[in-house]
Formats: C-alpha cells, sequence, structure tokens
C-alpha cells in the first residue's frame, strides 16, 4: 500500500504527523479546521502540492463547522479561514491557488444554500487531490525516461508521498524509474535545519526498496567532483514564468555545482507551481522561519540545542535557483527546456487550452 | 584571558574536551598519552595545528611513562606511539609533521640516556606550541589587511583558538582586524555533521564579542547570491604545492559559489600545512568518517539519531578546493596569490632559507 499525507474520511482529514517521523508514524484525523491550520503552520503538513490540498480541506472543515450559521456569517467566517490558513506559509503557490479556487466557489454561490455551498467546496478539494494524485502519476512517467539505467541520482529534501498528494514529484520520479526496471543509487541531502532529507525521504525509500545513502547537505558538490553523481533531482515550491525556481534552501548551491561538473539538474512539479504573475525568480517572497530551527536539532531522543544560548541566526526556508542552471522541468504535461521563458508560457497556455 | 586549546603544565596536558562544548567547558588534565591518543581520536582535540601539537605532546607523555625501560625497549615503545597517534587522522599534515620530528629527535638521539631524549622530546614540544602561537599572531596580522570596514565574512568549521595553539588561523585573521577597529559581521556555517561551527566558533566569537549570526551550510551560496557576503576565509587541513587545499567537508561548495558570485575566498594556515610531497589536491588522503556521524546529532539533551535505523550514510570529514577557486592563502610568512604553483614554491623556500 502506497505512502498517503493526506486522505479524506468523508467527514474528517486524515493525515501523518511528519514532524514525529521516521521515530513514529503518527496519524492525526480531525474535523477542526484549526487543528489542520495548525498542522500545516508546525509542517506536520508540509509539502507544496500538500499544502494546497490541506488548505483546501481546512476549508471545507471549517465550512462544516459554520454549517448552521446565517449565510453572510457563514461566507465572512470562510472568508477569514482562508485568509489565515493563506498567511501560515508564503512561498509555494499551491497553497495560495488552491484557498483562491475555494474563494472562488464561495464568492460564485453567494446565493445558494450553505449545504450546498458546503457539498461544492467538499467536490473541489476532493477533486484537487485526486488531480494531484494524477499529475503526480504522470510527471512520474514523463520524468523516468531522463534517468539512466546505473545513475547515482542526488535529492534534496523531500518530493515523495509526503509532500504530495499521491506519490511524489522529484522522488516518483526516481521511483517509476526504478519501476521500469532502472537501477538507481540515490544519494539524499539530509536537509538542515528541519532534516526532511534525512527523516523523511529515507523512510519513504525504505519503504519503496530503493538504495540510498544520507549525506550532509554541502557533502553533494564533493560527489560532484568526485564523478558520483549523474544526476541531481529536485521538487520546486513556485516556478517563475522564466523558468526560475524557489525551493528548499541549499537547492542553489546543488544547482550551481551541477551546473559547473555540467551535471543534470532536473526540477519535478505539477503545473499548479507555475505562477504565471511571476516573472523571475527574485520576485519570489521566501519564508523566513524561526532561528530556533537552525539553533536546533530534532532527533529521537527529543529536540535539542546545538549552539551557546543567545546565538543568532537566520533561516530562510527556501532558496532561488535561477532557470540558467536548470537542465529541465519535469511537469504532468510534459518536459520543457530552455529557454524556458518560451518554453514554460507555451506549457501554460498549451494546459489552458485543454480546459476549454 | 584567550581561550587555549592545549597547555603544558610541565608534568600534563590540560585540554579543553571540545566534544562537551558549548553547554559544557570541561577541562582534562591527564599525564596519560592514551587519554590523548583517545582525545584525538573522539574530536575532543581537533583542528589541524592543534592536532600537531597534541600529537608531540603525546609523545611526550609517552616518553616519561616508559621513563625506567631500558633504551632499546624504550625507543621500540616510542616508535610505536608515534605510529598509533600517526594512524588516527590522515588528512590533518600536521599530525604526521609534527610526529615525524619527535621521531627524527627519537632517532638522532639513540645514544642518549632517556632522561636526555624525554628533555629533547620535551623541548620540542613545547617549541612547537610556542611557535604555533606565534604563527597564528602573524596569520592575523597578515590577513587583516584583506578584510575591509563593514564586510560581512562567512566561515566555516572552526579555525579559532581551539584549532591551534594559539588564537586561530582564518577567524584569527577577523579578531585581528575587528581588534584593529574593522567592523566585521561573521556569518557561521554550522558545519554538519559534527557541527564545529554552531558549538565552537560561536563560543568563541561570543568571548571575543564579534558579531555572528549562524547558518546552516547550504545557506551560504543563497545569501552570496542576495550579495550578503563580502568575503569567505576558511582554514585548511593541507595544502599542495598548487594550491588545493583540503579542509572540512562543504568547503568546496562554498569556495565554488564565491568563485561564481566574485567573492574573493581566502584560506589562512600555518606554514607546516603545506605539504610538499602533495603536488595536487587528488593525492590528499580523505579521511572516511563512521555513518554515525551523519546519522545522529549532538544536541545540548545528547546525541540522537535523525535518520530511520538502519540507514546508509558517507561521511567524508573533508573535501578539496581547487586552487583556481582561491583567491589569497594567508599565512604567517605572508599572502600568497595565484599562480600559486609559483608562489608557494618561492614562498616554501624563503622559509627553508630563514632557517639557514
Amino acid at each position: 500500500v502506497n505512502v498517503r499525507a493526506l486522505t479524506w474520511t468523508g467527514s474528517h482529514l486524515r493525515f501523518i504527523d511528519q514532524t514525529r517521523l521516521p521515530h513514529e508514524e503518527s496519524i492525526v484525523e480531525t474535523d477542526d479546521y484549526r487543528v489542520v491550520l495548525d498542522a500545516i503552520r508546525r509542517l506536520a503538513i508540509r509539502g507544496a502540492p500538500a499544502l494546497g490540498i490541506a488548505g483546501a480541506f481546512g476549508v471545507v472543515l471549517a465550512a462544516r463547522s459554520f454549517r448552521s450559521c446565517p449565510l453572510p456569517q457563514f461566507v465572512s467566517l470562510l472568508e477569514k479561514v482562508i485568509d489565515e490558513l493563506r498567511s501560515t506559509r508564503p512561498t509555494a503557490v499551491n497553497l495560495p491557488n488552491a484557498l483562491e479556487s475555494m474563494r472562488h466557489i464561495l464568492q460564485g454561490n453567494k446565493n445558494a444554500r450553505t449545504d450546498e455551498i458546503i457539498e461544492r467546496l467538499t467536490e473541489k478539494a476532493i477533486s484537487l487531490l485526486r488531480d494531484d494524485e494524477e499529475r503526480c502519476r504522470a510527471i512520474g512517467m514523463h520524468g523516468a525516461s531522463l534517468l539512466d539505467d546505473g545513475w547515482s541520482v542526488l535529492t534534496h529534501c523531500n518530493t515523495g508521498a509526503l509532500a504530495t498528494g499521491g506519490d511524489g514529484t522529484a522522488l516518483n520520479v526516481i521511483a517509476t524509474a526504478v519501476r521500469q526496471g532502472k537501477h538507481l543509487h540515490v544519494y539524499v541531502g539530509e536537509t538542515r535545519p528541519l532534516l526532511q532529507g534525512a527523516r523523511l525521504t529515507t523512510w519513504e525509500l525504505r519503504k519503496l526498496h530503493i538504495p540510498h545513502t544520507l549525506i550532509t547537505d554541502s557533502t553533494g558538490p564533493f560527489l560532484m567532483q568526485q564523478h558520483r553523481i549523474d544526476a541531481v533531482i529536485v521538487g520546486a515550491d513556485r516556478i517563475a514564468l522564466n523558468g526560475d525556481i524557489a525551493n528548499k534552501v541549499g537547492t542553489y548551491a546543488l544547482a550551481l555545482a551541477a551546473y559547473h561538473h555540467h551535471i543534470p539538474f532536473f526540477v519535478a512539479a505539477p503545473m499548479s507551481t507555475f505562477d504565471t504573475s511571476i516573472l523571475r525568480g527574485e520576485e519570489i517572497p521566501i519564508e523566513e522561519r524561526s532561528p530556533e530551527d537552525v539553533l536546533t536539532c530534532q532527533t529521537n531522543i527529543g529536540k535539542g540545542a546545538i549552539a551557546p544560548e543567545g546565538t543568532e541566526a537566520l533561516a530562510p526556508a527556501f532558496d532561488i535557483t535561477p532557470a540558467a542552471f536548470i537542465t529541465a522541468v519535469i511537469t504532468d504535461r510534459g518536459v520543457v527546456r530552455p529557454p524556458f521563458d518560451a518554453s514554460i508560457p507555451q506549457l501554460i497556455s498549451s494546459e489552458q487550452a485543454s480546459w476549454l
């Protein structure tokens, strides 16, 4: 059975509390949108595509709890919840995209009964989840052919089932290639400070029976120098129209090194990750997290301090990788290559055309 | 009072157990060379210059404990201790250099009494310590002029008093510039897996009252992209004749990024770090540490696991930075610049000439 970060029971959102992995597989089942809001804030649910889906179900749960309110109050309470959810994580575009599509339903059905609105919001959230599952599958299929048998592939952060509504983005490209019979070895960057690589990606790769080796984040460029890495593949939290991407901090350092060593650098993400309002990477808001993240480390015996008390720290959660360092972007609608400022707008209009 | 990693009491070696920092300042005073051997193995004493001095005093302590042995046995026991100490840490050249100078004394005095040999070994170890103190001071003076007032300087690992017999190498360049009245801000890479940056460099900078900010190792290149870093300065464990250096893993990633962003990348090390038998970086042996180092993290509540049990990990302790990425090497005999394959041999022969 595949790992699922999020499932909808018909009345509750069920999710894995990812802050407890890998030492504990703690499942939360809730009908309280505030639990979802809190889970997003404390990264119990994380990963750009999963954030969009969790946000949508947060709205559904809130709507169900406001069910008996008079319509104007129902709408205004729900708008506030949408704003609250939106403010949690600024970088991944999937979250505002999903929330705005929920708001759109809310605003387009102001004359309907609350029951009907709840029904439509629920349908939308379920369709976002199903849609992401399908997009993950398509990303895996489109990307798998880019990885050759026998390769060692470096990845960063977590881009598997835990990050999405389906089987993942970059990690699912690897898993799909392996299912096709290719032998791959995965080097996993631990991804300080929150160790999504060490805690989550290793946990998924073990379940998938894919051989892997954990390294510290700054070891990757040295392995490239030693010709031990054949490709780098990562996800993205937002992609600008020119192909610049925001992704977990540390991605830029790997992209720069891959470029220098002529190693292909692949980005895998669903179409929902493109932000058509953003022309270049510099415009993407970078979430700054608490210095506590850098000053501590979470282990199986708890979270402890690594530095002297009172030390100042800086914790950008993401960084920007310029398009110039990216070999190809793998999406659910196919693979695009440079020049991205031509290929990405073309890909986006082909998807928009398919909606008509 | 300045921090001292190592002091000689006349009969005992006194050192700070660096594995306990920053949460505990634990001082060890020992006359047992096996305690020193163990301290080097478990990194309670670390840093290329400090390793050389600790190794020399390890030989002194062993010699004192073998004092009453007949001369041939005294010599052969001591040769074995030297070999044992030499095998602990393969990358830093200062350790074998110091140990071979001790062996040289042993072999050159085979007709002396054990007391006399012990006396000469002790004199040599003390002179290595005094010499390193002086070299640190000179490195600070030569390097300080390279750092401009108002700069933000990125450093990696620990290159301060804790790494040397004196006030440090790269960190002492920063401290000397600050003492000269320059305002510097230091970004400290935490230096996974063993967190020498987070644990030791922050601890020293706090004692020196120099403003600093802790970051994860892979954040450095992103700060360079944002024009927030004016220079990078690191130490070295071994320098080849062509200027390639071995230093703590992660150095290469920073050098590559600094080069790309046209940011000066400085290396500070005593002359004892040059290895005239090594022409190029590839020839430098890279210490591979236990996977445990990567699979765990040390915090104030103890050492805990960060990854699922049984995860495979790779832990090279050092990496190689090619000379092409280095702006200047700051030594106790002055600053050398490219082309290093000319300037380094010239510097070395000027030092050798000064011995005559």
